[in-house]
């Protein structure tokens, strides 16, 4: 069912050309305050528009809370907050289906009564009211000393050579650690400063071929005590990948080597642990920081696989729904080439809408 | 929280040396006939013991149903099956922690009170009952033509040349399609008859050097037709990856061409599509099935990653929680040196489980 | 949590003097015509100021629909609807404890963050988009021949003469027996004409004293076919209880003959059943329909107590939280003598929501 | 759906002539020691055969505990607890429907495949796992100053004078409060002692006469914190009108004065507020302790109605549904005159597993 978490509880709503998108976010606790230019920042991570890289639907994506939040401070109450489609243009919707896209499902699942101008409820533009909800958890954790970094691993051929965090000792502050994540980073793009350029150009190139390309986001918790995530069904890594999952063009995810652990002997795939001043380490973290799917302190690591945009300017073979026969489809508009840099924060309000909902369900009585 | 499933519920219990094992199944049809033959050919697969390539331990994994099955079939009320555990054999907990289990994640978590001898709840044991659920899905499941299978894709650095089956047509009956697909597996081996003897030879060697190997598997649903699966948080993906990571030594999840599509262009990877004779179908699935989180009706095609056993006989380094001093661990005892192949029907199982919650979601009325 | 359902989902948030207070239905079919016109007359039910038995608080109540309908039909993503808060008069709460209220405890709760203005989220005006939500359950419900009637059973000491519909024989088509249910009323007060000028008289005589008074609200589920309902938990009287008792003010909930059955002997509480050209029914309905937690296809018959409105112009002892003193109470402005007219929708929606969800979740495969 | 709870998640399974019943428990703090011997006073309450006043079926009602619990203590893992059914005779079920029972509906829902012998799922013999999970909870709340009461409060026409302790000051430690209200109870009977005789007199009556007889229950819970319960759909009263209506025979439950609130004015139903020594409290508890769903501090305390056994020895017109025909249906065997004296330890045993979920809700952060 379309609502997720367990202490907390989200639901999403909206289509890209109707009135307006939105969440529900149940389950803060009270009395947090809630910075409004720091969420603001957040929305222009993911926001349109920007630069050459990425669409041109000019969105201001501005949140206007209807609930939850009185005086710059959550009230304990459900916070709703609403994105009204300023720029949505009110034009037919194309019977013809486009390849990759949720047109051809949503038309069988609703039997053509769904919304599809745009992308209607299976839009990207939904993660905007889900970057939304994980800039209030992120203030929330920031407070309890968990912090959350994402950056770009990958953009089609092009992958980052700098390497994952994953042998982070895990007793650096969280606050220090994401500082030196953030660093490490391009000033204009959000992945590191020696990759950053060829990513570009791997974006600009498919553009320019009329196509699009594909890459893989990496994400950290630093700061998530041991502990979180419950038994078996509510593993950690079940929570989290539900979550990314549920964002558009996400077909893979990993913790800590992943895939490539597949490929590793036992004795390089285990963590050895040592111990030091009264605290439990691993020398590495190719677990990604969970172990039977519940953190054990280290740096929580993933790394999410995006599809290139289906949205393409190159005719491509389709179906017309209306006679049922073939066609050719050719899509003009405005389209990301690439929708990899605006899900880095994404991913990250993924990642820190997990960890909060892990560390509520942890509280003790 | 430990319960997983929409319309199906299911809730796992047990200790690897505690008196049982079990799952409580609810919202399976009732009338529906459950053949135990069938169960037990599933348990088979999964069950230790059988050849050299799998731990000693000697478990029959013999399933007593407590509840909602009754006079050969389900009387829709819960069903509750136990295995019991008849090879525990009772001795104390090692006070070291062992590298890669989650010894140490249960320790932070629980305080100590977790019953940790021979991983207990953390076990994979526990896939046993999982398979047990599983093998009752997909009973329901054939009787709608929709079939489950899987195999080895690949065992520590030998892959499987055969490909995955991502192109077929979504046309043919799903119970000849799983019959391909079972055709090209080796007898003995749930791998491709060409890959078969190199991967088992890859365990013998890690076995041989007191060392582990880990692998992937690779499922298909055959059958499963267009518009299962829900909007955004219920996509299809969300639900089994949620149950895939909660099997232990998962660490990765993807579907179709998953973190392969990163590296492509839209032209490559979006999925033409066709009309023939008044059915629907895309050119290739690179999407496995799924867009928009929704099922298209084409297979659903989906790799796990599963990491290398976490007991190996070689020294580890590790700490002793009593003391909270470095040590080096030597385990002894019956191992597995890789838990791929009894992996498979446990991948089998979560496909089975998840396309039934979604096929009983979806239902209209 | 504040999340209610099984395959509808149900979000509700907003504060009584925020900018605005909605609901997230998720779960409604696809395709659903949604008649405006419908909907607004029983948003009009609810509504306050329509006559001296109400609160002169004056709040147009108009829905905008911001996601999930589209051309007058639900698009199967879910709807979100707002209301905004014309009328919230801003000033500042007030720091003494209105008895009757969820001051207090929101205070303890939330700790002070609350925001409290006219009863925040704990008002009685929550229950207007539940009505919208309610109204939308309904017209998917008549269409499948399943209608929703209440009537107002006592108002204070003035108890309804015309008895309950318990011994309808369940054979009649819902739509008749709705229309017969609302014949018997009143045109300008939801209950019997022949009780309804006394129990106007009964809260004309409260208001008069600058008191309040409450009541009891009957409602029926006609055509609902036997079956529906999960067992044990997920019991039909389960589903109702949990919706009717969020609805602030509700303070008991019975279903058929209720607290009567347990003064009764088994022989008469029983209800005998018999067959008529193919069909069992039962001669009277003192289990209201359910039987074992699911529908026997007899009027689901339900009776709801709210207490009196909390809010009175006659002083009352309180606590200023504040100083933390003892202080006289004296409340001025607008309040309901009585909610119970204008729960009578309400009652209607909550019973449209349960017949709704448990029909999707019998729904089989 | 068959599971209950939010942070505890309980689900229930077995049929009354099945191979077993039993419970799984989730959520429970590790740690907790638990005492056997308390356990098995609680499964005694609720046992039959202990008088001429309950039915005759003799069973020990054995609890076995699979999982969850190791070294007397809770692992933190599911908790699984079975009960064998090992005075189950096997005979065929009776092809009559019996009027009051779940028969009825049962058929229509599982068509025919419901193990209806002695009740099957819907027997009250499932209130035994309850009332063992109760158990549990009541332990864990007890060291957390929380204790859980019920009595009778009446029997047929037999009300209790002795009131509902409903104006307790709420100050007062629970353990005291408890004791009183246990103090006030005659020796071998849940009511209070100028009561009892003449309620056990009433359920001879009905025994005599081959019917039976219904009753209410009272229950109270003492030292829940204010705070506990959650906003709106998430109510302390909604979550608690869930378990109980789960509980077979349940068709009234109320909270406070309940639907006595319904006929009194607001001047008289509010709780006047005071604050002494610094803490708040109300003068009465009219609202029994939970104010816009949310507990006050004050002793929570609500009324159970229990109909009359629907098995008795009476003729009774029924139908055959094998040939669809009208008959008489004539009961032998074992039956209880009265479940509500069995039916006070499972009222206790819901309470407690309200306020624990409650309590683990409200965990902060």
């Amino acid at each position: 069912m379309n609502v997720w978490g367990n202490r907390l509880k989200l639901s999403i709503f909206g289509e890209s050309h109707g009135p307006a998108i939105g969440i529900v976010i149940d389950g803060l606790p009270s009395g947090e305050a809630m910075d409004e230019a720091m969420t603001a920042r957040e929305m222009a991570r993911r926001a349109p528009g920007k630069s050459d890289l990425s669409t041109a639907r000019n969105e201001p994506d501005e949140v206007k809370v209807l609930s939850g939040i009185h005086g710059g401070k959550t009230t304990g109450a459900p916070i709703c907050a609403v994105i009204c489609n300023t720029d949505a243009r009110p034009r037919d919707y194309d019977a013809k289906l486009r390849p990759g896209h949720a047109d051809w499902t949503a038309l069988i699942k609703f039997g053509g009564y769904a919304d599809l101008r745009g992308g209607g409820h299976f839009s990207g533009r939904l993660t905007a009211p889900l970057v939304y909800a994980g800039s209030l958890a992120k203030q929330v954790l920031s407070r309890r000393g968990v912090e959350i970094c994402a950056k770009i691993a990958s953009i089609g051929r092009i992958s980052d050579a700098s390497g994952m965090p994953c042998a982070l000792p895990g007793k650096q502050p969280a606050k220090e650690s994401a500082e030196t994540f953030l660093a490490a980073l391009a000033n204009d793009f959000p992945a590191s400063r020696q990759s950053a350029e060829a990513m570009k150009e791997e974006i600009r190139a498919a553009r320019k071929q009329g196509d699009s390309v594909g890459g893989i986001v990496e994400g950290v918790i630093y700061g998530l005590r041991g502990g979180i995530g419950e038994p078996f069904f509510g593993s950690l890594e079940s929570s989290a990948a539900s979550l990314l999952f549920a964002v558009p063009a996400v077909k893979g995810v990993e913790f800590g080597r992943g895939f490539g652990l597949a490929a590793m002997r036992g004795s390089d795939a285990n963590d050895a642990i040592y111990a030091e001043n009264g605290v439990i380490a691993s020398r590495t973290n190719n677990n990604g920081g969970i172990l039977g799917g519940i953190a054990n302190g280290m740096p929580v690591l993933t790394r999410v696989a995006f599809k290139p945009t289906p949205s393409i300017a190159l005719p491509q073979e389709s179906v017309d729904t209306e006679s049922h026969t073939g066609t050719t489809l050719r899509l003009s508009g405005r389209h990301d080439p690439c929708v990899v840099p605006r899900a880095v924060p994404v991913v990250e309000a993924c990642l820190a809408l997990c960890a909060l909902d892990g560390l509520l369900q942890a509280a003790g009585i």
